[in-house]
């Protein structure tokens, strides 16, 4: 059985939390929350406390918090020489404060609260600073997601910046793409069915290899006549730059 | 039943005629082509022909042609006062040629060669002249498809520019992302369940809503270190536009 104690309680502690009660090798001792959440049995409740003093060593402690309060929350710790790691995609493994052996455990999906999510899918990234400590994260891992990867510092960094234009930019095209739809009284629902196919199809297609559109058919009069269409600036730079790159990228074929 | 004749045989064409020989109530009586595809029956090849004169006059025509085809294409049927609709998101109406009733018959989906698609899920958007035609076109379309629409020419072009923004682009964002990976020996397979959950999110929350990451945090910071990992000029500019973009984009709420 591993001991794990979780430090902060957002989105993905609330997420690790509920994965690992469900296996049988994994036992949370220990969460640590400024406040109290809702909808905990009196049990689970038992678990928590706010006071960083009356945290007690154990073999791994999880801080699911923001990037940016990882050093300063690592630094309250009292005990020593425990493994402590961190669930951020961004930050260096040496964020977390000295006097304890760190590490990463960062679960690459976005999570939305209050909707379940199946850790077995869930890809994990893992890091550690020597082969011992790999272990004891890699059996945590192993026991609620069947993706676990060894991934260093820069290979999670460029994880978290591919990320972002495949989640995050993706998603404001989307945004744009339903702003086209309602302008023009159309249902977006319309594009769900194409959306999804476009995000499933590059499991088994590179995506360099799956581009369609006028774009990379250097079809001008279509590109043409959709950019005069378009109303908003920002959009048509949009579309330009975005054909360009399509346009460049093929080259590299 | 209803007596359908498919003009071209490329992608479009194809996936369309699998779906109608699976139907009862339509039956595929001419097909043109310059060329004779393989891997079909005799019964099935029988249909074929690649003489304009011999098609004969039927229920519907579907011209499943490029768009800079369609006009030409249509120019050389000898046959009047036939229902002629063509499959694109792009093309007007009346680029079919005058002396045949005209309408569209447009399946919103990326089709890759020799992947079968469910039809069922595949919203096709109908245009036509009459109402007479109408009920012609979505009866054929309600029989390989429960997701049937209405859409007329300005929608359609409304969809077929939003289509490039979700489907075009977005599949550029997903090269970049595995480029991003592969310089970095990570592999692009780590990303795929966040495309996926990206993509199917939109089935229930509004993009705009669902929009995550440091340029709507306004996480400087990361932002930063995002550029500066990122070397290709393009890549930044692209990171730096739709940042911007999504942050312009808000203030719309």
């Amino acid at each position: 059985m591993i001991k794990v104690s979780i430090i902060g309680f957002g989105n993905v502690a609330q997420h690790l939390f509920s994965a690992f009660v469900k296996t049988t090798n994994i036992e949370v001792v220990q969460i640590f929350s400024r406040t109290l959440p809702e909808g905990l049995s009196g049990q689970e409740l038992s678990l928590f406390t706010n006071d960083y003093q009356s945290l007690q060593p154990t073999d791994l402690f999880i801080v699911a918090v923001k990037d940016d309060a990882i050093s300063e929350v690592t630094k309250q710790f009292l005990f020593k020489n425990q493994l402590v790691v961190h669930t951020s995609g961004a930050a260096s493994m040496d964020v977390i404060s000295s006097g304890n052996r760190s590490g990463v455990f960062y679960p690459l999906q976005t999570f939305t609260k209050n909707k379940e999510v199946n850790f077995q899918h869930i890809p994990i990234c893992l890091e550690a600073q020597n082969q011992a400590d790999y272990n004891i994260l890699e059996e945590v891992a192993k026991s609620i997601s069947n993706q676990v990867f060894a991934i260093n510092s820069q290979q999670r960094k460029s994880l978290h910046v591919a990320a972002v234009f495949v989640n995050n930019f993706t998603n404001h095209l989307y945004a744009i793409g339903s702003e086209i739809c309602k302008v023009n009284n159309v249902p977006f629902q319309i594009l769900a069915p194409l959306i999804e196919e476009t995000a499933l199809k590059i499991q088994t297609i590179e995506p360099l290899n799956a581009q369609t559109g006028p774009a990379i058919r250097r079809d001008q009069k279509t590109m043409e006549s959709h950019l005069e269409f378009l109303n908003d600036e920002n959009y048509k730079e949009i579309y330009k730059i975005l054909t360009h790159s399509i346009q460049d990228h093929v080259k590299k074929l």
